[in-house]
């Protein structure tokens, strides 16, 4: 049998290594929510992590698990998202150079966030072509470290850190749920909660509009050849090869929900748990509403991932 | 020496008998924000707590407090805000009879959220004439005993117990600021703060188009006579007599802010720390702003009253 590409190892050493660096964020429980769910839940808050979302756990553990030599020239990444955010304040806290490629045309105020965070930014053309040219030049140049968004062990091992702080906080629980893009998050919790609860469902929700897992999850191998068309910007891109294994080999069900179910979760979550949530957060709380009889009763886990959102255009009022 | 109308022992009184209904709400903080203020900042996140404010700990202890015979005659207040909604739970936890009066014209959606929680609603006329004289004729009718919203010694001492855990979570302070509308939950956190940490400073944060504390406190008397002008819709009412005099007692200072300051402070509070809070929260880090100098390198705790907002109406995007 093969060595795991991320094991429950990894998590746990993951976790210690970067305690100095992560906020411990709060698990919270809305009785509200529980009624309208019919089931015990609880929220392991991630928009209340550094730079605002559980990327930064991934990110912090990819930084420092580097050996010193190697660490010193930098790390690399492309991303207009969290992922780059996350990647330059980690770079940060090492003091070590972070590149971030974003394609030309992202959005302004997440480039900003990722300069403030102390990235050097490089703008490449807005195609997959040019960003991996780009990458892989800065990366011959400097000697960087290339740190994947999400098909990378020691992102995923990071990204499990969430899953083990909420098992601890909320005891036994009979579910636990994440928002399914790339598929790190995904897996780190899949991972953490299988070791931890090996009876503990392991559940993931994704936009009907970015389903390449559920779709490769039931075909039985990964089929990521799909235009994505959904309001979730964290989950858009198409699950990782090893994310899509360990997902496989977890027992990871997917449910999937439309951005009009996403919308309305998250104004919920909003009124109900007062916490900024993001779009990809609100899968979770969609998809649970979906399936209301399978967990009536229950004792519920989520992991609510980010909360970087722009507070001039709710999407709730353009609907 | 006269008996105080509501001590720190009031304070653990009422700790120990609203713990089995209140949530123990998280104390958060933002690497940002410290930057921005040059202090370390606790903030204690009531719109975390049950029906998203302070107002349940002081309703929910002055519930408990009453004797059962009188309990079962049922409670009633005046408020078309968060003390109604906070009383209507406080008294469903008991399963008692709740009285609310509420003056026509009041906001549809936070009578709504009343006759939620269970409680009774009765229309009065919007004067202060009509709702004392409604109030005494339901209290008469029924025997429901009044729950003041703020000058009322039970209530103190429930709103004093969100200093007590956030000074038990954040350790020692150097201040301690929280709004001031009535002056509830600012002489609760004094005499809560008094106790536990008697060097640590005691500052209250009020809207200048409310400013009836700063202007009663200066001039050394209750100073009540005034038309509220403020986006804070919960920091509108005069302070209370009793709370007036607490307030003296502890040597409060209150610093005084304007509407828009109050507003981007909201805004920054809901980026930064992803909080959902109200503009009467937001004061208190308008306050710290312009008390830059004053805190610098110091350690300050904060309490961010509640979180009930309209969300289809961002105070931000009308200004």
């Amino acid at each position: 049998m093969n060595e795991p590409f991320c094991s429950f190892a990894d998590v746990l050493a993951a976790a210690a290594r970067i305690a100095p660096h992560v906020n411990a964020t709060p698990v919270l429980q809305s009785r509200s929510l529980e009624q309208l769910l019919g089931a015990s839940v609880w929220f392991k808050a991630e928009p209340m992590q550094r730079t605002g979302s559980f990327k930064f756990r991934g990110a912090c553990n990819a930084v420092w698990a580097l050996p010193a030599t190697q660490a010193g020239k930098g790390v690399i990444t492309h991303s207009s998202g969290n992922h780059g955010a996350a990647l330059a304040l980690a770079a940060r806290t090492r003091d070590i150079p972070c590149h971030v490629v974003v394609p030309h045309g992202a959005v302004p105020a997440k480039v900003a966030s990722i300069r403030r965070y102390g990235a050097t930014v490089h703008v490449c053309a807005p195609t997959a072509a040019d960003r991996e040219q780009t990458c892989a030049r800065i990366a011959g140049e400097t000697g960087a470290t290339m740190i994947h968004p999400y098909a990378n062990a020691q992102v995923i091992a990071g990204q499990g850190t969430a899953a083990l702080e909420l098992i601890n906080a909320a005891g036994p629980l009979d579910v636990v749920m994440a928002p399914v893009g790339g598929g790190g998050l995904m897996s780190g919790t899949a991972i953490a909660t299988a070791a931890m609860a090996p009876a503990c469902a392991r559940w993931g929700a994704e936009p009907e509009g970015a389903a390449d897992t559920a779709r490769s999850l039931a075909a039985g191998r990964r089929e990521v050849d799909f235009v994505p068309d959904t309001v979730c910007d964290g989950l858009r891109g198409p699950v990782g090869a090893p994310n899509f294994e360990l997902l496989r080999a977890h027992g990871v069900q997917v449910t999937t929900v439309s951005d009009d179910e996403t919308v309305a979760a998250m104004r919920q979550l909003w009124e109900c748990l007062k916490v900024v949530v993001e779009p990809s957060s609100a899968t979770v709380l969609a998809a649970l509403l979906k399936q209301r009889d399978a967990i009536a009763g229950k004792r519920v886990g989520v992991i609510l991932s980010g909360g970087n959102v722009d507070l001039d255009a709710m999407p709730w009022s353009s609907r």
